[in-house]
């Protein structure tokens, strides 16, 4: 089948799509036998086009790089806002690459019910519809006959979820344990080389790590929000986001780091699932002491890693990156290539 | 579809698969709709049975762990040989689990063609034909429309090949390197602790982790062997199994060790594959002095682990057992399950 791609949203992770799109046209084509057209992109900021027969990407991407909109593209539909864009277009695969929402998860919700409402397949990156409503949409994907996806909403492009819930399928996951916010584990980083916690975060706003309010981070909230997607979707979990007890960084002093290390122990975040025996699962973020010769005490800066304990395998850890615009935008390419893998053969 | 399974050879590999699919029938076909049958096993040494309707893998499994063998089955046809089991009965599904000759790939490069020509779906362990003749197989696979899958020819159930191959296609994997081989990796770690590589190797023939002859081991062929199937299969490679540089463990000194520790550094054996600027691909077998600090230097015992570096995602490392009747098991029910995932939607 061709793919005729609508973007809902073209900020960093969209961007970082496009030019991997734009890069590996040739060898997807080639290799995976995977072709597509970008027929549609609905920002509500930058501008909106469609043109049924293709838009021209690398020229879309040219402008907003050197515009930071759309706007002038022409030859092609302007101004359809995300849901007509979703419903009237020729679209068949939508990807959800809006601005997240914890709270309410919208308009993403609505923009996935929407898609899937009109079978188009979608994958996304918002971290709003997956931790709010996954069961939900799910049973709607399968009740409309196509496929929804989501491996950008914990460690970006790492393939942290799609392991847990296709390649360990049958492995029997008892646990998941990991460091899966980036921007803490850069600061426990730098504080071990001397660093203060103030100058820490300091250093990861100036580096783009941490936001300018820094709370969904250093409270713990973000790691949070990442383990009960795993554990609600790898685990069959049904915890509310707000449910497991959440305890950040920021009582950690220069001095515990210092005496951990003295002991053979690191602290990092640590944010964990456990299946009980009663069938329910356990979450919770907390700092741990793990000991120097774990393999998660030795993922440093912006690292994520996380550690599934199996039945039949023991454990079996995943590390790479938690963020950033290429990692995040790949994560979205691979959900599209098994989408592909799936319904072609 | 409902699979209709083959076992060729019911050594320790098709034992444990044999308890993980006794053990977890009723969760797959719930929570992943798959649903099999046992229709035949056929062993040169232990005996073979085939019925139609399906046998009784419980009663195998009881008989063969009291006897060593499965005669006196009753009720099925008795004696068919391997390449009749493949051909002749209604199985859909065959798995290669039988002995492994690297040499000549037999019988096993047989078994795979004849279920392949036959239509019939092929998963393997058997590093022989991977080894030998992947690239002829895999056309082979396609031009009669059934899939081949062979997850546990390299770190056994740790999903190192499939992340290769599936998850992280189109990241654009430049570089493969690990730790592939467990003895060696548990002789080194011995050594670290005091023993003499004399006494770490009679310590890990002890345990089963090496043979009588280790030669394939502390030599680095099994490592080659591995890195070569990766280069070839995830890595696009045309490398022959004894084509690229090897050396193994044999020359390190427990003094080597000792000094590569004080520097900060521990000695791995290494098995790398990388992609040269004129689409070519070197691989090598060596012992490296990683830095401790490195992902790889912290695998520890009979542990294997393998980091890919990728363009869109930099280094992705998975971590896991290299060996094991139930992870080895496990290999098989995860290529099976993804077969499963494939055909069905």
């Amino acid at each position: 089948m061709e793919f005729n791609i609508a973007f809902i949203g073209f900020g960093v992770v969209g961007q970082g799509l496009a030019k991997i799109l734009l890069e590996q046209e040739k060898y997807l084509k080639e290799k995976y036998d995977f072709s597509f057209k970008v027929v549609a992109i609905s920002d509500t900021v930058k501008g909106s086009w469609y043109r049924r027969s293709g838009l021209d990407l690398k020229r879309l991407l040219e402008l907003v790089e050197e515009n930071g909109n759309l706007k002038g593209y022409g030859d092609a539909i302007e101004g359809w806002d995300s849901l007509k864009t979703i419903k009237d277009t020729n679209a068949n695969l939508i990807l959800e690459l809006a601005w997240t929402d914890l709270k309410t998860g919208e308009p993403a919700i609505t923009h996935v019910k929407t898609a899937l409402q009109n079978k188009k397949h979608i994958v996304m990156t918002n971290k709003g519809p997956i931790a709010l409503a996954v069961k939900e949409l799910l049973a709607l994907a399968k009740e409309n006959g196509v496929e929804m996806r989501y491996e950008g909403t914990v460690l970006s492009g790492t393939p942290a979820l799609n392991l847990g819930l296709h390649n360990l399928a049958g492995a029997g996951i008892t646990k998941a344990k990991g460091i899966v916010n980036g921007t803490t584990n850069y600061i426990l980083s730098e504080m071990e080389k001397g660093l203060s916690y103030e100058d820490a975060l300091k250093q990861a706003q100036k580096l783009g790590y941490a936001e300018a309010d820094p709370t969904a981070d250093v409270e713990g909230y973000d790691a949070l929000g990442k383990i009960v997607i795993l554990a609600n979707t790898v685990m069959g979990a049904n915890l509310s986001k707000d449910e497991p007890p959440c305890e950040g960084i920021t009582k950690i002093t220069a001095q515990d780091i210092a005496k951990a290390k003295e002991e053979g122990y690191r602290w990092k975040l640590i944010a964990g699932a456990e299946l009980k025996e009663d069938g329910s699962v356990d979450a919770y973020v907390r700092p741990e002491k793990v000991p120097l010769d774990h393999p998660l005490a030795n993922i440093m800066g912006p690292t994520n890693a996380l550690t599934y304990t199996t039945k039949y395998l023991g454990d079996i850890t995943i590390i790479g990156p938690g963020a950033g615009q290429l990692p995040t935008g790949f994560a979205v390419l691979s959900d599209i290539l098994d989408i592909n893998r799936i319904i072609k053969e």
